[in-house]
């Protein structure tokens, strides 16, 4: 007998739903797992709870609560960045924004503010919106093999959301700026946080107040990019300077 | 009287529609400059005809072939790349090849070939899909004040998308492959090729191909990206580095 194929999916796994060295998925993965994967008794696979860990699974059985696996490993903060990566996002239209998620999360963003800026076109997400970009993000939590699930929050305001800010090198995209030098983020301290504006950018207050909170401008190029665009450009960059920062011997 | 402000938006002008000093736009550009902007006699305005010009502009009339425009002043490569930034994308579904030229054509691409590889859920694309993408790219050109329409094409194959290639260092997404070197891109030879696989990837034969044909694996970091992902990721890596090198003094 050939021995069984792992998956190639990611599954999610509520952390409560790990119990010792036991885990059962819930009712859409485990669909997942035993009808389109068609997995048996004794099947490897992985799943991950959002909370930085991996787990490597045997299937032990089928039950009524869903695929239950034995935990075989854990792997913590598979595929996360070397330290946490914050976006604020003024907030675009609901597609945009969506967007954002859908590419930024598997480029290792740790969370993602979407605030209502001056310019905004509509006020703070609500509840719906909010629960739709949390699907969003677990699916790219998946795709992407990550382990810890991003939060997807948002803000009244910019005043609002830096108040709320931890620590970490700060940027603000901005055609006034510089070019971003990969230097700016050094080993000892791996942490980033990103500013875009939102459709039509910052407000000049939005502006000094990121100023003021010592956010630097950071040029993307000689184009008029969309609040996507440049989020997720700049997390490209942010992603890289983490990676190459780590590797780096000082 | 105060001077008429300049809309912030870059008009569409077909260059058959260019004669000597004079420009005509079309019916829907002429519409937005008309009626959205209400502009009047003697209003400024900006268009590009997409093959390199951006015109600034006077507008003489709204006669009925369209709103009409004398020619101020040409500013040749405004919003372009120091070079061409080609991009070999293998074909994913319908809305992931939107999302690329979505975000891929205001940060600056060239060319985006989508290729029918051995992988790919589907044939090479369409003529109406193939339409679609085009006006995409109008849209992303308009909005990030390019000046260059990027050939959207589409490819049977990886082997015959090699084989129409044009010069430029070339790149292709690969997890096995190290972090991008932005000194790869030499002020001397300001041309870029990225390729990325895909949805599952490249085949076995079709990575010798990219490597016979001398592409450099690229790591994008630990993570599994989507086709969309990686290519808008990759983009970026060789959209900075081109900035970068055109800034440099050698």
């Amino acid at each position: 007998m050939t021995e069984p194929r792992r998956p190639d999916t990611l599954f999610w796994v509520d952390p409560s739903r790990v119990v010792g060295d036991v885990l059962t998925l819930d009712a859409g993965d485990s669909h997942h797992l035993l009808r389109v994967h068609r997995a048996e008794r004794g099947a490897p696979f992985e799943a991950t709870d959002g909370e930085g860990t991996l787990y490597r699974c045997r299937m032990i059985e089928a039950s009524r609560e869903g695929a239950r696996g034995e935990v075989l490993e854990r792997i913590e903060e598979a595929g996360e960045l070397p330290g946490p990566l914050g976006l604020l996002v003024g907030l675009p239209d609901a597609r945009a924004a969506e967007s954002v998620v859908e590419h930024a999360v598997p480029l290792g963003a740790s969370t993602i503010v979407f605030i209502a800026c001056e310019r905004s076109p509509r006020a703070p997400l609500g509840a719906s919106r909010l629960e739709r970009l949390r699907r969003l993000a677990i699916a790219g939590v998946k795709q992407s093999r990550r382990s810890r699930l991003p939060g997807i929050e948002t803000a009244p305001s910019l005043g609002a959301a830096i108040l709320q800010l931890g620590a970490g090198a700060r940027f603000v995209a901005d055609p006034e700026g510089v070019p971003f030098g990969g230097n700016a983020i050094r080993k000892g301290q791996l942490q980033a946080i990103a500013a875009v504006g939102p459709p039509g950018g910052f407000t000049r207050e939005e502006s000094a107040a990121l100023s003021a909170a010592e956010f630097s401008p950071i040029s993307l190029g000689n184009n008029r990019l969309t609040t996507e665009t440049a989020t997720i450009a700049l997390a490209c960059e942010l992603r890289k300077a983490m990676i190459v920062a780590d590797l780096r011997e000082i």
